[in-house]
């Protein structure tokens, strides 16, 4: 019976993500996945979120490099580049094989839930990670040089041009698996845990879906954010650039009320608890708790701290 | 102005036609490749005897192994085993990038001639290489056990069930590249080479093609063919097996007489000069040369051979 779902993006929320799977049984932690940065490339379908979810969660990842598998080689790009083929997207050798297998499960009849869930399994992963949808979800990058595909933005253009806006095309028309549903419905539910990954590429992707926010706002368990910001910094990618571009301040402060009566609770990092009262005036719980990760045991004690905060609150 | 059209199969064939591109000057050569092995796997067009074409002229083959890259590496493939792919074609790391580049072009707008010429040009490859068609034509293996992919006998199966016949699938309405048939009514064409190649499963699924064997009966240049088989046996791979299967004995004289009337010369190796009185009986030119390639002074010396033979023959 799931007793969290957590709603998260790529690195920073995938150490979160492992923390809880390290904590709570398996089949209490239903993991769901941002789908608005996958995209097409090579005739393959990337889904940078759930891989990144998938190598985390399998003790593969590089946690060197932040992406990516570990001991990841690139025979494949070197011989692509010789033949003046399309580079600006980086496929290790290992990491290709993921892709490939995915493409080759969704051209048949699978989903892409069924496919993740297939591949997870093999890998040894026993928590569930559940796509936020089966159907496309696509983040689309408003800047001022016109619209970008998010990993157009992301990865060939790295991030220079200044963002207006966003738009997550698809969302309106998503449907969301119905264990997802089931789960957020249950009464046994103790916590929803949005991790610490970029609110405006990571998560609004996935509360753009329709059902999947009225079934969050709908849910007696409470609605936990982890600030992905620390002390006015992002701890990894674009989300303090496109903050301030979007005329925000780069704050944990700015990320709690993006989110806003969704939130029962947030989590600031101890370097941010001056920002507390600040989050409580937005009519929200608020608690500071070390959410820097860069051990296992630093995960671990954020998921922790983040489940006994959802339980004080229920 | 094409000299020479040579018609290829993959390892055997492809060694004839690094000899013809060391002795031709470039424009002078023209390459017909067989497509008849080619397949759709893992959503990629593989096309293995373009590829070993493609991988010898550019000087990237492992002559050691037989096929496939040079210094190649198998990460791709740890990883798809690990995932519970599809692993019984083998693709490296490096030669995956010729596929994944081919199968972009071809999800475009080019044809596979096209998507052949972009590739081979970028390698440094200066003889025009062109699949047989642009259209599918797929060898199809009957054995006692039913039908198969050629590739399925051919890799998965590792030849084992017994032959019975081969169609070839699309063959009949399979158009040739315009450049093809000029070349073969090109008043200056001085030789058609028929490599050193499997007849079965490399030579006649080119010959299939009712447009392009037209083209070949017509022509005025000589048509030599090289045998594949040397005392008695396949230099390479399954021929001498499937010979037997089909009631053949493997031997010159059988490659010739299967070939019959289309051939104005064949070549067979010094160890099968006794067969060249019953070959000329056949009512062809027969002369015996040195066919086992093992160097590139080899290749070039047997190019050579077999280029004066067609011109005594003009």
């Amino acid at each position: 019976m799931t007793r969290c779902v957590a709603l998260s993006g790529g690195v920073g929320g995938a150490k979160l993500a492992l923390g809880l799977a390290r904590t709570l049984p398996p089949e209490e932690l239903l993991i769901v996945a941002n789908v608005g940065d996958d995209f097409e490339h090579l005739g393959l379908r990337i889904c940078p979120d759930l891989d990144t979810l998938t190598y985390v969660l399998a003790g593969l990842d590089d946690t060197e490099r932040g992406w990516g598998r570990a001991g990841e080689t690139w025979e494949f790009m070197s011989a692509l580049a010789a033949l003046g083929g399309e580079t600006w997207f980086n496929l290790g050798d290992k990491d290709l094989a993921l892709h490939v297998e995915r493409t080759r499960r969704l051209a048949g009849d699978q989903t892409l839930s069924q496919a993740t869930a297939a591949v997870t399994r093999r890998l040894g992963i026993r928590p569930r990670i559940v796509p936020a949808s089966d159907d496309p979800v696509r983040t689309i990058v408003e800047t001022g040089d016109g619209e970008l595909q998010f990993q157009h933005y992301f990865v060939r253009e790295r991030c220079r041009p200044p963002v207006t806006g966003f738009r997550y095309e698809g969302a309106e028309a998503a449907r969301v698996h119905p264990d997802v549903l089931a789960a957020l419905s249950s009464p046994g539910l103790g916590a929803i845990v949005i991790c610490p990954s970029n609110p405006y590429v990571s998560i609004d992707p996935i509360l753009a879906i329709p059902a999947l926010r009225a079934a969050i706002e709908g849910c007696t368990a409470p609605v936990i954010a982890v600030s992905p910001i620390v002390g006015g910094k992002a701890l990894k990618g674009p989300t303090a650039k496109i903050m301030g571009e979007l005329g925000q301040a780069p704050s944990a402060e700015a990320v709690a009320r993006h989110y806003g009566r969704l939130l029962d609770g947030f989590v600031v990092d101890e370097a941010d608890d001056s920002a507390l009262p600040a989050i409580r005036a937005l009519g929200m719980a608020a608690r500071a708790a070390p959410a820097v990760m860069r051990t296992e045991a630093d995960k671990i004690a954020l998921a922790r701290a983040v489940l006994d905060f959802a339980a004080s609150l229920a």
